[in-house]
């Protein structure tokens, strides 16, 4: 067999060693202990002024801790197990995502680095503390969020590859958004929702891959595959107003009506998504809708979350996404199909659109009301003669970031597609795509028929009549 | 088709689109932020005295947050896959209950907010914070215990009816518990757990279903969806502890024994569930006994639990309840089927009794000792000297607030169970009865032989030796 | 039926009721309440000095209990999942998890006042706080590694057994390790993991049970319960910083420290792992060396995640974490099965050789750097003139450590083991082992072939073409 041959079967060891042992080598260059938790802080830990200095900070932030640890799990579990969706290809969505997060949680860190030394013009250490922790999560959903659309045909080189290029071009983007364009984005409607949907869907471009090359027979679910993915579904929703809040510990007025009108608006895209999905499917609910549509209130309050709205706002907001995000399923993902447009997953639908109709909804608010703009244009909330732009500018600015947004998305996806069809990468053939045997150890051992009553589809006892019942009557 | 038909079929579209626009308009007039995450406070942050404040008293709450996460964990995801447990209503059991989550949610601080009125005579806006989360889950888990009763046999648009009236009748019982008899009841051993576990009894006995009406052939589980339902059991199991503290966040002294209460009492009831039904299925595990069974301890020391007891009468109590629990499963509720009560889950065997039983121990620990009955009347611990009852009397209020709670949860259930079966609500045919197809979009597309090594029945490689060992012994 | 017939089918009811009646009393003579949740605290709780004094304590322990709850997760949702991995012992593998914690969680708070008795020769009552609730998980997760080795050929008794010993015996050897030797183990790679791993492997040794004597027909995966497992490890990755840090509330820069050096280290486990698997298995991955061999991070930085060290250094020890779990499970686990020796899911490739290869990579550190050893000796970091032991005597006391815990696991493992095959606990038949329903009410019932389309296997509509589409083409 030829060189061409051993990259097929051997291109994730041969591409993650080596990167591996750069990350190892770039942590040392760019990160370093954030002061407070370094051997000069421990040592004189017996100083009662350092002490104390060190627990005001940390313990605010270890108050935060378990939001960073349920933003954490959307990551993993939640993401992990919503990606569990496809008959053929379980082990390899809840797999291939828990290899993302592993990777891309330590690579942040050092692309925070890079980012920062090209945009400030000089170089500054990472400083490892529970904000990079946070940011590594925000990072690596969108990273996540690109993952579903082109799950199924991308060889784990591929992914490697995806985990390295995104994570730099999302960092990018957001310093474009918040810096230059001064737009807040508290949740990450635009720079993480929106833009790791759109990245997906043009690496998926880049690679030529069209919905028509992904065999019918493979893109198919089960009772239980979609019962996984309702896992996934539960941990994201339950999780996400922590998701949108965990980055702001240290103003717990802000944080506190972030959480909440998170979780209004979530609840409402639940009820929303519920009705619709009936009303679209001759009084049915399809499983696919249902495990994401419910999710859209989180996406579209993104950005608004931390606006002066009224709880009734939120509700209203939450509601609209659930019924966008589950029409865009039922009605616009099949018309995509048909235009050759791939999007494994369906990202566009609950993370691609909800994500710039929240900026456009954040816009609107901006123009209607003084407080919301003056947050949009700063972390501080400022009196109307502080601000140096007017509404009208702010609403144009916040446009400015949804297209800044989807152009860096596109942009990159798409090179980043074209990189992946490279001979440097292992590529999926047609008929290997959406099914597991490809990448994992799966064997036929045969089966036997004494055992059958282990087979998940033979029916047990009642559990309305106890055994006793069961056996009595037999 | 007549006006019957489209209301079978799009019956819930057309009860909950008006009914979410009636909740954002409620939302408008019953709600508001709590005034600490209010524009006025937001903007005058700079304002050291105003920062402080909200700081103090959010960071208190901000602690609580995570107990809260854990509370509405296992509203979603704990009653959510406990409720998997049947072969043929996987989907429907998770995706109803997660729905009923996400319309209480909201539905609860407006429901609040009309009750009180009705109580207080005069109308106040409630103020959403997390108080008001921790509240929703409390209330929202009484619908669940209720849906546990009559899960299978009810449409989505008889389940948002349950949704509306449930949460009012559960905060008026409430509020005469509390307020009008004096009795607390920490962790709802009777307002939470007796209230929604009676409530869906009667539901069912209003709407008529004998237990003889459930197909036989439905009412199975596989060994698949009994694994599926170990995970709501075992998210329930471990974060009780937080659904019984959540609450009391203003006293971290009674949030510490509420929680260690719990804790010990729920190890314990782990401990003698698995024995009990050893016993009582000579020497073998009932699955749905160890699912129900072993959370027993949670319900019966939740009036009790922020009493003056030492460490081994919670462990005893704790005992117990996992012993009756059991039983009840291996032998009253099989008794209950006979007589065509019909209680899908047994949701009787798990809240109602020990939430009643839990209830009489909290009326004897007061009898016995000083304390325990001081806590019982008021929230603030008091010398003997200020109470204004004796120990008898607090005894017979106990058993006051008993008698109220059945009563009102029977007759208000029984009513709601009367109306979902009115016209109004599309209702399930008996051969449409737990099975999902009735609600879910469901497509048998053919099976691909070759693909046969995905099937969750076929055998794969024996973990203990590797695949190069299998290969080389075939 | 003679005696021992009795004690075959009712072994564990004939164990468990008196060992639990005996918990009861031992728990109103060994421990009480920490006397900040005591009644006398509660009852003062109006004297400002006194609310002040408790909510300062229990504060920074509240802020901890959501780390406390990280860690029970892990005990129960992340083992409990990560031993569903078998295809007749799904039940089995989650349920016996959970019985352990159950009992385990209670024993512990017993189990500490017992072997305090023993070392400081004066007896003194478990005071029940959040401490306890930790160290609970801690030797809970011991226990738990254990049963990883034993797993599908032990009776619910025989796990009785276990559960009573193993906690006295990992108690005794912490005592050893930290107060005698003086070595300390923050996240446990010896006291916990190595521990756990080896008196596992002692049992199956004094059992005398033989990789041979498992019917190989029964030690298989499916597809199915490969994904169940993976709910596990993903559980275990993402709380595993919790678990190293939740012991450390009382000092918040070393927790810190703590949590970032285990999240940094879990990560590169995670990467390296998945390079590792797809290098030693053809370019695939291996699915029981992913469940497993990427939380081996965690592992290995157990006793050095409190150190000096470098971001780099916790992220490179990781990834060698990853690298020898991995190649354990690949490599050494099939030739240590040929020499006979049973390992049921190879809990030595991930706690036991990882754990012991911790504690030497701590050794050294110990040698390179002043700070290190320092934190290593004692609780509180000194300057090195105040060391009473040089940088190589601590290394040596290290090595000790490992000798020491190696000789305490196996010799009472085996004792253990022996004492388990008496004729005071049933057993399980050859023909029995690694099948439910040895122990487990499993019937089949026949199976409708109308509603086939709920089995597991049969695919479903597709998610990329909605069902409109889908009957459009029929």
């Amino acid at each position: 067999m030829g060189k061409g041959s051993t990259m097929q079967v051997y291109g994730l060891p041969i591409w993650l060693y080596p990167t591996f042992v750069l990350i190892v080598i770039l942590f040392g260059v760019c990160t370093e202990w954030d002061p407070l938790f370094g051997v000069d802080t421990i040592t004189k830990v017996g100083d009662n002024d350092v002490r104390t200095a060190v627990e005001n900070t940390w313990a605010s932030g270890n108050v935060s801790y378990s939001m960073y640890m349920d933003a954490a799990a959307m990551c993993v579990m939640g993401f992990g197990f919503l990606y569990v969706f496809s008959k053929y290809y379980v082990w390899g969505g809840v797999g291939m995502n828990f290899f993302i997060c592993g990777f891309c949680f330590l690579w942040v860190n050092v692309a925070k680095a890079i980012v920062n030394a090209i945009f400030k013009g000089e170089f500054h250490k990472t400083q490892i503390n529970l904000d990079e922790m946070v940011t590594g999560c925000y990072v690596t959903a969108a990273v996540l969020i690109s993952f579903g659309a082109f799950i199924g045909f991308t060889t784990p080189s591929q992914i490697v590859l995806v985990c390295i290029i995104e994570p730099l071009m999302m960092l990018i983007n957001e310093h474009i958004v918040l810096d230059y364009i001064h737009v807040k984005d508290a949740g990450g409607s635009l720079v993480v929702h929106c833009f790791g949907a759109y990245f997906g869907i043009a690496v998926v471009i880049g690679m030529g891959v069209k919905a028509k090359d992904l065999p019918d027979a493979h893109r198919v679910t089960t009772y239980f595959s979609d019962m996984g993915a309702m896992i996934g579904t539960i941990v994201l929703w339950m999780f996400w107003p922590s998701f949108n809040g965990a980055g702001f510990y240290n103003d717990v007025t802000l944080q506190g009506r972030i959480l909440m009108n998170t979780y209004l608006a979530i609840c409402a895209s639940c009820a929303t998504a519920f009705a619709t999905s009936s009303l679209l499917n001759k009084g049915k609910f399809q499983m696919l809708e249902i495990q994401n549509a419910t999710l859209a209130g989180g996406v579209i309050i993104g950005m608004i979350c931390p606006f002066g709205i009224e709880p009734w706002t939120a509700v209203l907001i939450g509601g609209v996404g659930g019924v966008i995000s589950c029409s865009g399923y039922a009605l616009y993902h099949p018309f995509l199909e048909r235009l050759g447009i791939t999007d494994s997953a369906a990202v566009q639908m609950l993370h691609g659109i909800p994500g710039w109709i929240g900026a456009i909804f954040a816009a609107f608010a901006c123009l209607a009301d003084n407080h919301n703009y003056l947050y949009s244009y700063n972390t501080q909330w400022e009196t109307t003669a502080d601000m140096p732009r007017s509404k009208g500018e702010q609403f144009g600015y916040i446009i400015l970031a949804i297209v800044c947004t989807l152009g860096v998305s596109i942009v990159s996806g798409i090179i980043t597609g074209v990189v992946m069809n490279q001979p440097c990468c292992p590529r999926v053939h047609k008929k290997d795509m959406l099914v597991d045997h490809d990448c994992w150890v799966i064997h036929d051992e045969g089966h036997d028929p004494r055992l059958r009553n282990y087979d998940t589809n033979v029916v047990l006892a009642n559990p309305g009549i106890p055994v006793r019942e069961m056996e009595a009557k037999a």
